[in-house]
């Protein structure tokens, strides 16, 4: 049996701000048959309204909206090993959704497309599920992406501050994973996906954290100070945040100062340090 | 003295493709008065030749444009205090250029802005110069930052790949501190800034590289393999453009296998791995 031929654009739409579409997402939602909108848990409801909104605004009639559910998946805290296997079910399960969405809600000749939160190149699962697709074999997606606003970049922006500073990296990671990376370099950190406030296990003075929740929309929030003086102050405005919507996401950054990590110059964090 | 006060919009304007700019930056374009374009060394003429021409399609008229030499920088091989000395001399230099600029180029009731390549939160100077400005208290800028479609975001698109693997960490690093991130977990590596092809002294098998120059342009090279199996490609490429072009801007990620760095499953590079 040949693979049907499937032609998929993955579309960044940016995390909140519909002005962050790019020109090039526009262009690609105009040329789009159908439009694949995978709703997720709680937040569903706000962030498939925020899709259709746009498709309103900038998608060529006609177009098809197929909406599905995302599969349900354990969220419980878990060690890493049973994490993978957590996120390796789900993915199959995910894949094998998207596979029947793909076979049989369109055709070889027309163009389907994702709309994905923020940029498909983090944190976000549809290219890994596409490519689980490929290698099953029976739909051959052939995939073209559309970068998009990262919520790491709209939290920059709205800080108005750099992510890095002078020479230094910076680290992107689940918050899962934040005591693992950067212990031996003077890199800032970037946390996602954190459930568990995890920046409240941070200690020492001269961190300093940019905190901000609902991204680029009307009910954005947004904190930054040291940490030590402004954790409380998170705490209280996720756990209100949270339970008047029903679901928060939220992101930060951590600005590390130097103890003991390595032979650089002393941060005076608040102030950006742009790099070139 | 009271410091004279200047609306400023620091734009991202993506990494090469014209089609990157948001709406947002589009919106932000047409509402500036003042365009600050500083040049930038041997490659000038290309960047600068693209902003102008994405003010031709989207600036209202009339506006200004108000271009500048960049400071030279020393940018010889150095060590890390020689760096951030070099760095330091060059940002206050930059620092009174700007600061003339914004007081003699522009009015308080006017808005100015800076086109900034990619995202102004990844590895670019203008926001820390725009924050030494306000130090000094002449000028006192009030910045609004709209946040770009980065090199990087460009890099995972266009290999189609996510920048990270299931429920692990990535790094941005600048070339010169690559030796530095990333030794204690398993996450990938983005590398920016590499003059020296630093790629060449990473060993061991199971490294991925997925490459990318001139990103977005009609000029752009992608060179995606095994490491071992592709640098000579990239070197023999990267010196054909460098040459033809008088100057390259290049990316990439390492994709790093698992070799003794931490407890998780085996990768298989190359298979995008998506996580959510």
């Amino acid at each position: 049996m040949t693979a049907q031929q499937r032609r998929i654009l993955v579309i960044g739409i940016g995390a909140g701000d519909p002005d962050h579409l790019t020109l090039a997402a526009v262009k690609a939602m105009r040329r789009t048959d159908v439009f694949f909108v995978v709703g997720k848990g709680p937040e569903k409801a706000s962030l498939t309204d925020l899709r259709l909104r746009m498709l309103d605004e900038h998608a060529r009639m006609p177009y098809r909206v197929v909406e599905t559910d995302d599969p349900s998946r354990d969220r419980r805290p878990m060690g890493r090993g049973d994490y993978t296997l957590a996120v390796d079910d789900w993915r199959t399960r995910r894949a094998d959704l998207f596979e029947a969405m793909l076979r049989d809600e369109m055709t070889a000749e027309e163009t389907g497309a994702f709309l994905v939160w923020g940029d498909p190149s983090l944190y976000d699962s549809t290219l890994g599920i596409l490519a689980d697709i490929e290698a099953r074999g029976t739909v051959s997606p052939d995939v073209e992406v559309v970068p998009g606003i990262s919520s790491v970049s709209s939290l920059a922006a709205r800080h108005r501050i750099p992510l890095n500073q002078v020479g230094r990296p910076v680290h992107i990671t689940p918050a899962r994973r934040l005591f693992d990376v950067g212990q031996n370099d003077d890199g800032d950190i970037v946390v996602m996906l954190d459930a568990h406030e995890s920046f409240s296990r941070i200690e020492g003075e001269g961190v300093w954290i940019y905190w901000g929740a609902y991204l680029g929309t009307p009910d954005e929030l947004l904190v930054a100070g040291p940490l030590r003086d402004v954790a409380d102050r998170i705490r209280r405005l996720r756990a209100e945040a949270r339970s008047r919507h029903g679901w928060i996401m939220d992101t930060y950054l951590l600005r590390l100062a130097d103890e003991g990590t390595g032979p650089t110059a002393p941060v005076t964090p608040g102030e950006p340090g742009g790099d070139a």
